[in-house]
């Protein structure tokens, strides 16, 4: 095994979010599935942007955002992901670096532009998101610096980005050069609409063994397992996946691994001003902890703190000193 | 003269802010005027881009934050003001759009891209802006919808907006449509710098009696009469100007009109988060009163409420219910 240039090392989509807070008469009025993540196209975004109220735009993509909490935590990260060569893309850009985190999959000329999530959060915090993917969607293997991947100690994978079919191809031979390279392979399953579309391929990987570190939350787990009870769900998968987390949003969060089960209560949170990210930021806690080779419940305690500061304010990436409020919680 | 189909209509920078926190070291660090707003050029923004930390995107430009209080308040507004044909240009136009402003100014083709303000906050809540004109500074006298001016009761003009040449040839027209249909021209000096460059044409306006509503800061109020002493400087333009309203910042604000003076303190703030636009929302809450004919203590406590708020969170939007604020504030 060559030496760690990284801790972790993903592979997301480079979307920036376009947040505003809404009534749920308007979610029912945009027949939008509340809490839930769509896909739209150009002439959707463009409508549904016009629905939406004044807005603020902060960079967003699941696996990026869990880099930015895994970086404001302490650890050496690097990201893969298309933007398009326009303004966005240069906000996200800049966001990623000025996150200290290494990124240089070159911008993407001409159309689609970067991509963006619209993302209306009703009074309860929930937010429901309408992703235009954009340029994110047109990331070719050719973009991955397989050094690069074969550096880090984890390559953490994002599941909304199975869907597209280049990105999905740059994932496959990823997972095959950090699998090479002695290297660990985390996967998050994102929403149950990408298991629906993929599921077939998700357990083909995990029954191969190709999954060292599994995210899901309840839905997904019942997806990707068949299994409506969530502990016959963690029992299908234990042996087959060395590490799984399973978070259940208010209820807190499972992990199983070698035999083991831990499990931490959320984190009390005085306002849930904004639920986006609440996923990303419980990986980069968890698997922040993991690189250092923690317990299995201090793991899950540093996700439920990264989460609950995730969900105090607007936007998916960290806007407290994560080291000192990690310091300050875990004692 | 015609109905009034507008309250206020404004002519300012169409800008989107660009924000992020920042230590005081990184202020001195970077040779910046703590508190101020200074002009960059594309250079100087990119290099001031690379050293801040990651940021949002929230709309902004002083007369704009001006009208979306105004608007969120129940005033009908409308803004004239140059975006480019860019992302951040499709921004700003649906941020004022979405405010329920109307705003039609035909977007700019080509270079350069529209307006950004890099705004470092430090932890005591203080904004130092750093502005990229870009396309903001090419409003065309041409771009001006004279009709739409002539029926609006009150003309709201940026001091800022009066540096590039062109917007201040608009904006001289734009008084003398106005001030032809009858209707009263309010004007904000917008910054100290401004009122060095072009306080001959400030005074100018003042003396032949073209301005109606004056907003101005204590350092404004020196640099425009030349009298270090707030006292001294109200009196020495309280005949020339009917309405004079003056910011003090933590210290409250007067207004003198019509041989009246009143005060108010500043509202209290459980925390000063960021600065930005504290001005711009104490003049949409004044002028909003003001339009409404209330007395000038009332106008006064208005804007001291829409600034209170403004500063409680970042960016320079509302983001309360105002109307709710106010009734809740003002009895």
């Amino acid at each position: 095994m060559t030496d760690t240039r990284y801790d972790v090392i993903a592979i997301g989509n480079a979307i920036v979010d376009v947040m505003a807070p809404c009534s749920d008469e308007l979610i029912e009025e945009l027949q939008l599935a509340k809490g839930g993540m769509s896909l739209v196209d150009a002439d959707g975004a463009t409508s549904l942007y016009d629905a939406m109220g004044p807005a603020r735009e902060i960079s967003g993509g699941s696996a990026a955002n869990t880099l930015a909490g895994l970086s404001a935590l302490g650890a050496n990260c690097a990201f893969i992901g298309q933007v398009a060569n326009d303004q966005l893309g240069e906000v996200f850009a800049h966001d990623i670096h000025a996150g200290g985190i290494d990124f240089d999959t070159p911008a993407r000329e001409g159309e689609p532009p970067t991509a963006r999530c619209l993302i209306f959060v009703t009074p309860d915090g929930e937010r429901t998101m309408n992703t235009f993917l954009g340029a994110s969607q047109f990331l070719p293997p050719a973009a991955l610096n397989e050094e690069l991947i074969a550096s880090a100690g984890i390559l953490y994978l994002e599941g909304y980005l199975w869907d597209p079919e280049e990105p999905r191809k740059a994932m496959r031979r990823a997972i095959e050069v950090a699998r090479n390279a002695g290297r660990k392979v985390a996967f998050t399953a994102s929403e149950s609409f990408v298991i629906e579309r993929h599921g077939d391929d998700f357990r083909a990987l995990i029954n191969e063994g190709q999954i060292d570190i599994l995210f899901v939350n309840e839905s997904e787990l019942a997806t990707l397992t068949g299994e409506a009870d969530f502990d016959a769900g963690l029992a299908a998968l234990q042996d087959k996946v060395p590490v799984i987390v399973a978070t259940r949003s208010a209820d807190g969060a499972v992990a199983v691994a070698g035999g083991e089960r831990a499990q931490v209560a959320a984190q009390p949170v005085a306002e849930v001003v904004d639920t986006t990210g609440a996923g990303d930021l419980f990986a980069a806690g968890f698997l922040y902890g993991h690189a250092k080779g923690e317990p299995l419940e201090t793991c899950l305690k540093r996700g439920s703190i990264t989460a609950a500061e995730i969900i105090s304010h607007y936007g998916a990436r960290p806007e407290a000193d994560l080291k000192a409020l990690m310091a300050e919680k875990l004692g």
